[in-house]
């Protein structure tokens, strides 16, 4: 099975990026032991004021499915919800590299 | 100083996608050795034919800035830039997160 990956960025109104980052941090936490997880970055875009990128790399593709039905992910999407305006995804296949 | 990331879209030739990977694999090898880059994965796209991603994570941004100064960097930018139509770059600052 290969391995997935996944760039998603959430756009939020204006002004609420920070509790975001908050929010998807408390989610990485929560990650550390999660099996499958080999990466979850949050990150802070150079020139868009309201928006948030995550990098994922999963061990395979149904580690990432699973996730998203654990309880935390249930709860941190309710609590993240009010404060997104869009998401966007781009579905990846991490074929090699360094730290990979 | 804060860490820097990068996520490099590459738009290839109709048919010359797999050449790149090819190339930029090399590229990660080289990388093994560079300081400062914690990160750097090939990535094939779900639905695009004729694209690759990197993703990169370096320990800041002067670390990336200076490996484009690599004898090994600029001999992959010249063999790799006939096989490329489009270049996109969208720059981040890692903030935290799971294998970071």
């Amino acid at each position: 099975m290969s391995k997935f990956g996944l760039y998603t960025k959430f756009t939020t109104h204006e002004g609420h990026r920070d509790s975001l980052v908050e929010m998807l941090l408390e989610a990485s936490n929560g990650m550390e032991s999660v099996e499958g997880c080999d990466l979850y970055v949050v990150n802070i875009p150079d020139n868009e004021p309201d928006s948030v990128w995550v990098t994922e790399i999963w061990s395979d593709p149904s580690a990432h499915q699973a996730s998203l039905f654990l309880e935390e992910a249930k709860v941190l999407i309710q609590r993240a919800r009010p404060l997104i305006t869009g998401v966007k995804q781009i579905k990846l296949r991490p074929v090699g590299g360094k730290g990979f």
